[in-house]
């Protein structure tokens, strides 16, 4: 280990990821460059007994990246490299520290597309990508990160490295090592290294704007619009009326269709060889459908590249609504289709009693079964506390999940028993047993 | 446990799959009915250190579930309940035991696909389906039972039930249970309940007939129909000149085209409710433009469904060329694009020199990057032995897998090590310990 790599640094940057937690000073914060290097530093850890934290591009917004006390922090920012694509069979091998956007970019270049996309492209690497299992706005289409995951490299507590660069389509030959590594957070070992699946270009996709007056339509609307469409239906955004309302106030854009108490983001897309013109009329004719069969409203085709970025102009306000809310609470917990409209309804109306004050805004990407609460103003913790407990609470009892987006890192520990049942954590916790027996990975991150 | 269900029983249905193993004597199959009858038995094989084989449909080809003497099998075949659907967000809740056909046509009854399909369907489980991870012919387009499994439910070597029947398609909460039981052949616990994703019902292929001189033009061909028709491609079946006269010739069937070194089969589809003719004009202007670009000789397309029926009908003369070279060899070795005809070649070259008296045909899915090879008359064991190593230390230092399909099992046991490297076996064997210490479930399968 070189010193001039392994520098000593505590810039503030190493201190904080986007959940504004506030974390400990920690003993060091390394950044390696290679995967002999990780090994190195995890070898010496593991025999003293000394907790690591490990860092991707620190966007994440559950804490999981911010050190303890303490800590040594591995930061991966250093092993950025792509290393080969492939670019007859559409893949890639890199080091897991290479930003999300760069791997677009040389995927693009290449003729081809990486197909998990989200807003924090040009910080978030790949290797936290992995980690959390992002998801983005293409999910609809081309599944979360787990699914472009052919092959990993990790490194355990103790230093061993697992070398598991698979890159094959199908494989029956026993565990896959990435199965393991994927959404797990960085318990169970440093990603070094991936090898990632790559997609077609997709062509110009094709924007609809539906108003719909009860929630309980959207799921039927969901079935019609995939039954008829399957793959090329790449986005289906609900929005609560009030969202809208101040996403258009907050952004200065008019919505295509008159209020309603919710409106939906419809897109599809084929690929960028393809001729997009029947897939319009298909959308055309499934959105039809559903205005006959009382499913819907109204429905508006963008009719221009100008209206379908003032589409998701009014989808993508995220950010404006939040500082406008602030300080606000949010919220991307999933539910079963069935199960959404009525948790909505519950969570609205508790809201509504212990939090007059506060607005609360629901939208969401049904097909993933996502839903996104914004609440806000809460003017302190003891309103933040109220928040969660009305949002969280309101699980118990349903098939849906605490985080279906951003994970579960150091906040939302506490709320996890509420929906993975126990012989899941046990599960979990044997595991990590195995991989991390003295406990030095991550420590106080997803489970205790 | 009440003896009425968990009856003493040798059939010798228990005593082999289509491997043609011979296994041992078993000490009793039983056939529980219930997640808590697996929980119940394994506890017991548990404490008293009993081996224990798991039965699904014995439709499988590497031994994986034929008995050992004085085993425990515990069959899941009584274990068969579709116990919900849901026809809305297409998805459906079944006991592992289940047939492949059963789930089929439930989710067709509700207007939608389960979309891994195989010849064994009749036969084969879910359960075994997921326990190796099975293929099939759509994996092009729909991936593999991996891609279908979002929850399971599985009962470990100590008789702990880990209820993990998550049915979300994103969810961020670290560890999914699911992804280590499938394709882990039955080693780390026994699959008792599944939820599956559906999809659309897909609509009347379209399909193709191709003629090549060099197999390196396929991967050429392939890309660009990838890039051209993205998840409309659902077929790209390829298979050598010889396996194409011979199944000929067996099925009394005329090929579409020529002679020449390499044919191959492609298909197009949509969902069923779109229209399927701009699919028939996009693969016809791919195919058009290969043809031009040297990569393909010619190319046909199927003008009715009797035509497409006979395309088919070349491609799965399998059985019959199998029962005409008998005895043979059958690989379902795994490679990337570009190694694939390398591959092909150096195989074609030894098993030529080595073993003159015998055929050897290739074919497989190029997108899934999997070859199959058969290769008979062989003589006798000698012979065989022969043919295994020329197939199997071919991939070494290649980026392959000695099984893309049919799994490990016990034939494959002792070839892992070609595909596998040691700190994935390592990892393989880590999690094998975690959850069965004393190691009962599936003994000798996979790894040793
Ligand atoms: C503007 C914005 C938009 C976002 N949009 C989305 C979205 O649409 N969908 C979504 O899912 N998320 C979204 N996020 C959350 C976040 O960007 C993602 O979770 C991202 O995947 C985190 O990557 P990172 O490299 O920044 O990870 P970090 O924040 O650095 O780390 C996240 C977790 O992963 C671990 N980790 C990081 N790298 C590794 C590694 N190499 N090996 C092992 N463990 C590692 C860390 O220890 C930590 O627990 C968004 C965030 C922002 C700020
Ligand atoms: C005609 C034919 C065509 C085939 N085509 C294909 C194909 O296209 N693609 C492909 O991938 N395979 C194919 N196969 C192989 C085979 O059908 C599949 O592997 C199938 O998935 C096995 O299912 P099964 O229920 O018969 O499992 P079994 O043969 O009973 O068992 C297979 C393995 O899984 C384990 N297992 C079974 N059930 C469980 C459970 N509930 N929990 C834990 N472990 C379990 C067993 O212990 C064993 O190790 C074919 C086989 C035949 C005979």
């Amino acid at each position: 280990m070189s010193s001039t790599v392994l520098e000593v640094d505590i810039d503030p940057r190493f201190l904080a990821d986007w959940s504004g937690l506030q974390g400990g000073r920690p003993r060091e914060v390394l950044r390696p460059v290679s995967t002999a290097e990780v090994s190195a530093i995890l070898r010496r850890c593991h025999a003293e007994g000394q907790r690591v934290t490990i860092q991707g591009g620190m966007t994440g917004v559950a804490g999981g990246a911010v050190p303890d006390a303490g800590d040594v922090v591995i930061n991966l920012e250093r092993m950025n490299r792509i290393e080969s694509l492939d670019d007859i069979e559409g893949l890639m091998q890199v080091q897991a520290g290479a930003t999300l956007q760069s791997v677009q970019e040389a995927a693009a270049a290449a003729g081809w597309q990486f197909a998990v996309d989200l807003g924090a492209r040009g910080s978030c690497q790949v290797g936290g990508n992995a980690a959390t299992n992002a998801g983005g706005i293409r999910v609809l289409r081309y599944g979360t990160m787990r699914d472009q995951v052919l092959g990993v490299e990790a490194v355990l507590a103790d230093g061993t490295v697992v070398e598991s660069l698979g890159r094959l389509i199908k494989n029956s030959t026993g565990l896959e090592a990435r199965q393991l590594f994927v959404g797990t957070e960085g318990t169970l070992g440093v990603i070094t290294r991936l090898t990632l699946r790559l997609h077609p270009p997709m062509g110009e996709p094709q924007a609809a704007w539906v108003s719909a007056s009860r929630f309980e339509h959207l799921p039927a609307l969901l079935r019609r619009l995939r039954q008829r469409l399957g793959a090329s239906l790449c986005a289906f955004e609900f929005m609560s009326g009030d969202f809208v309302a101040l996403a258009s106030q907050l952004s200065g854009t008019t919505p295509p269709l008159a209020d309603a108490p919710w409106h939906v983001l419809v897109e599809v897309a084929g690929e960028a060889h393809a001729s997009p013109s029947h897939l319009a009329e298909a959308l055309q004719a499934g959105l039809a459908d559903a205005v006959e069969a009382g499913e819907i409203d109204d429905a508006a085709l963008a009719a221009s590249l100008a209206q379908r970025e003032a589409f998701w102009r009014l989808r993508e306000a995220i950010p404006e609504v939040l500082t406008h809310l602030k300080p606000a609470g949010a919220y991307d917990v999933g539910l079963p289709w069935r199960e959404t409209g009525p948790y909505v309804q519950q969570v609205d109306a508790a809201l509504r009693a212990a939090l007059p004050e506060a607005r609360h805004l629901f939208l969401g990407h049904l097909g993933d079964n996502n839903l996104h609460l914004i609440c806000g103003p809460l003017d302190d913790a003891t309103q933040h506390a109220v928040c969660d407990r009305i949002v969280y609470e309101g699980l118990r009892g349903r098939s849906g999940t605490v985080s279906a987006e951003h994970g579960v890192g150091r906040l939302k520990k506490e709320v996890l028993a509420i929906t993975r049942g126990g012989s899941e954590l046990a599960l979990a916790r044997r595991i990590k047993a195995a991989l991390d027996p003295t406990g030095i990975l991550n420590v106080g991150r997803v489970m205790d």
